[in-house]
């Protein structure tokens, strides 16, 4: 079976991490015989913005429609090109456009990575969020009336629908019956956010009657957050809307202190378009330049699309692969984020060796 | 100079950790001479609400119109109301008819307080999270379409208005420029609620005009829950729009352990109606009844209700003598939560008497 692979490394140290990303799924390729082919762009960041006025050429979509998974560095470069509109012109095209409606995103405590709270060990956190990836909060509905007056107002819908609702409950559900745990968490504001959440409890509990064996509870968003701090072990498979995932997908990975190394995958689980596999951390600029960003989320990020295009062994390969040289704790491999005073390529090479 | 405080106990353990507030608040009357006039009411509770099919008799707002401020305890009872209409129908009204569009939180690390963060020590933490308190997220305007059908949408706006944002910008740059190290944080998430959200934005950086002296950052809520985990050292001022600082000002007392004892003000700053003190725990229908609740959070919101009215000294010996308390660590005093085996009842005597 051969998987064409699209390659966007985008801003910052997206360049950086994605040459480390490349070479450790090469070594994957290498290992377990896998034929891929990849095609490399230039588009989606913002030194294509200053260049063509545009984040994406006119046929991008026709032009990456047919691959089976895009690999995706970072994209955002605050100084060059407002966030909104680098990101809305790339990443949540993508997203939109080819329909990834799922964002799958891993919280595990690693060997070797400290995490900020107290007395918590590899193997006591290990859970999942799956967030709704194309509406809810993020809509292109709303506007300013009376601009630049008192009376200014300005508005923006939330926008849910029973299908989109629906189907990112059923993939979370089918996760958690996977799982030795069988438990899923809801993500919900009920109490405050009285339309769309009271309806979201709803489809939620529909859902569960399909689902005899997953035992289901739910938090208010509020306390919720709360919870990842005091009890991140409660949790197994959690759901959320568009913005509730976003925030529940960054602070599950700072409670591991896995922020720097997360990696996020953007799924069209009918395989109907390509999926999108991009590290959780951004471009950095402040960083970028260095060599020193910690290459993992990417190489993590290939992991998971591996596991998506059917290669579980050869994704949990890679996870083996750095679990074990992070346990190793080896300064000189290792980046500074990581203790060490490695660069990105020594770390993203000892990765690849080990595999 | 005299004050009218209406007392409201609420739900659950609300009227059970208000029995203590009023001990303390009574003591600190006492030591400092003020002269207050307490009104109990029965009503924006769950039992009310069994009872008269509503929370809040027709004349709630003149009846309270006129006190000094009103002392809440906690409301909400899923089992006999559904969470929506028992907030919507209470708390959610006094702060949206009494313009209460401040809500004020500290996050605090206390002595004796166990931290779920490792390595952080009273003092490192210290912050308010300044809410909006009235509109953006918390909004009424919305509604479903196609019901029960496939095409089922459900639509909320966000509705933020220059009026209503302007003025909780105001208050927390003021607030910032009275503090040593004069730090304002805005909460956005303008790269993907594109909307509303870079308009906010807009807001903070004309306000900041106003305040040479008060050194303002942002950062987007996901990343910035993250930090409350990893920087929680980072934060002095918290500025935040509603929905987003409802989930900070869970978030931020979790960090310091105190989500159990946190208070929580709901200020009209104009004073042309009555502010609103309150636990940030909610009703907590799993212990009630019990007398095992940890009563500082009432205790700590009387303290800063009697800051607003003026009596900062009484407000601060409040707080000096409930960190005393927690310093002795008296096991028979302390409630469970916080390391005892003693009941509410000796833990808000014995903050009584240090008082
Ligand atoms: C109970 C709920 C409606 C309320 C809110 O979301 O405002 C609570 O969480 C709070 O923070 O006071
Ligand atoms: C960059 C931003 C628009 C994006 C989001 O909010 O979805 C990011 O935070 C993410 O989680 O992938």
């Amino acid at each position: 079976m051969s998987h064409r692979i699209a390659v966007i490394p985008g801003d910052g140290i997206g360049t950086e991490v994605m040459l480390e990303g490349l070479r450790v799924l090469e070594a994957a390729a290498r290992r377990f015989d896998l034929d891929l082919t990849l095609e490399h762009f230039d588009f989606a960041c913002c030194d294509y913005y200053l260049e063509h006025g545009r984040m994406l050429p006119d046929d991008w979509f026709d032009r990456l429609k047919d691959f089976d998974a895009i690999l995706y560095g970072a994209v955002g470069w605050p100084e060059k090109v407002p966030d909104h509109i680098s990101l809305w012109g790339s990443l949540l095209q993508f997203r939109r456009q080819f329909d990834q409606y799922i964002n799958l995103r891993p919280c595990k405590l690693l060997p070797g990575i400290k995490s900020p709270l107290a007395d918590r060990r590899p193997g006591d956190i290990d859970f999942y969020v799956v967030r709704e990836n194309t509406e809810g909060e993020y809509s292109s509905v709303g506007g300013r009336m009376f601009e630049g007056t008192e009376r200014e107002v300005v508005i923006q819908e939330t926008v849910m629908t029973r299908v989109g609702v629906d189907r990112v409950l059923k993939y979370a559900f089918d996760l958690a019956a996977t799982r030795p745990r069988k438990k899923l968490t809801s993500a919900t504001k009920s109490n405050g956010i009285a339309i769309t959440m009271p309806w979201w409890d709803e489809r939620v509990k529909a859902m569960s009657t399909n689902y005899p064996d997953v035992s289901v509870d739910a938090f208010h968003i509020d306390i919720l957050t709360a919870n990842f701090v005091m009890h991140p072990d409660w949790f197994d498979v959690v759901v959320a809307s568009n913005l509730f995932g976003d925030i529940l997908s960054d602070l599950g990975p700072a409670c591991t202190g896995t922020i720097g190394v997360a990696p996020s995958a953007n799924i069209n689980p009918e395989g109907k378009f390509p999926s999108l596999f991009e590290p959780v951390h951004g471009s950095a600029p402040d960083i970028a330049g260095k060599g020193i960003a910690n290459p993992i989320g990417q190489i993590w990020s290939a992991a998971m699309m591996l596991e998506h295009l059917g290669h579980k062994e050869a994704g949990k390969a890679i996870v083996d692969a750095f679990e074990a040289v992070l346990a190793e704790a080896d300064p000189a491999v290792l980046t500074a984020d990581a203790g060490g005073h490695g660069t990105t390529e020594t770390l993203g090479r000892a990765i690849a060796e080990r595999l």
